[in-house]
């Protein structure tokens, strides 16, 4: 029978692919009209790595690393500087978590839409419960995580 | 023929699961050495929720319940406070929507990425059209949601 | 074999579908109890689209168009505004990105979580590799774009 939680094999290729070369000009106070990027969000302070600080960007897409190439498409979005200081762990992959946390349900699922290294394109749940909590000083959550897309 | 939109099975279990501690510690200005999270905006007073705080953080992630267990990886990114006010919706599921919203195309798509609950794993496209608009003060929008990966 | 990068039929019909009107009510500073969504960050100046402008919402999802019905389901969630300006490109699709970039690393991957339009409900990996940078004032990135779940 049909199981989407099959291993699928490593070997599979990509059905499509593309190169794209993406240029990014921060806002500097004097250059308005070529800007491309602009925090939002100040940095906290709480560390050396602009911990916090939320920049938005509408950056032209080129087929060629020439910024002047005329853009096939442009990426719109945000990123943010999440990174409070260095750490030695080793990268074995990474899992993008999204959701609505309902704080007032003793358990909640959020959804995995994605992974990368060792969880490559892996899909799945990821079920929430607050273990405990100090106010507003200290909050701990169990993750239970379950993958029912794997392609390893 | 193979059809992604079959219904599956509800007993089909993980291909992989794990379960982890994070620890999340607030930055209260005394302790920033320690913090692993802090509000980048202010809440913003039309709600007694905290409605429209962000919050950014780097948080470790254990294997046990100890805050000072060696982290096996970090939980970073944000999370704000969308909730106004108490609801009394019963719970069946969420939908996750992420995409550009092409304001001046007539209807646009967005990707629905994942579910939970009735919604368990789901993925589709939910197409938006300005319903009507007055100034800046309302804004109707008619979403139609189509699911095309269903598990239930 | 089962092969998850095949070519599936452009005929095939959602699993589940439906419709719902949105409401959105602005925060006017006058209007606290009745507001649904507020910006938690300004405009950044920087162009006429109030580009950077974070907003926040708690949307009540009704069945029909009147504002006053029963809701059915809340949109909690926020937009941004990430238009710049206006473009000539041509809409072909969208593809909604998602992940860590995880700087210190030569390449990274991140997550295509899904896409409309010529890249509808596609998924894949996109690997980012900086290009060149100039201080903080403009950088280029190469993303290699691989998609694994096509659709068409």
């Amino acid at each position: 029978a049909f199981a989407r939680s099959s291993k699928l094999s490593k070997q599979k290729s990509p059905c499509k692919t593309f190169t794209l070369y993406l240029h990014d000009t921060l806002f500097n106070v004097t250059n308005a009209a070529n800007a491309t990027s602009t925090a939002i969000t100040n940095a906290t302070g709480i560390s050396n790595f602009q911990f916090g600080t939320l920049i938005v960007f509408d950056d032209p897409l080129t087929l060629d690393q020439h910024i002047l190439s005329s853009p096939v498409a442009r990426a719109q979005g945000f990123f943010f500087y999440d990174m409070k200081t260095r750490y030695m762990l080793d990268y074995q992959g990474t899992l993008n978590l999204m959701g609505a946390d309902l704080m007032d349900q003793k358990t909640r699922d959020i959804s995995v839409v994605g992974g990368t290294g060792d969880f490559f394109m892996t899909r799945g749940i990821a079920t929430l419960r607050t273990d405990t909590t100090q106010g507003f000083a200290y909050f701990r959550l169990k993750l239970n995580i379950k993958l029912y897309e794997c392609y390893y």
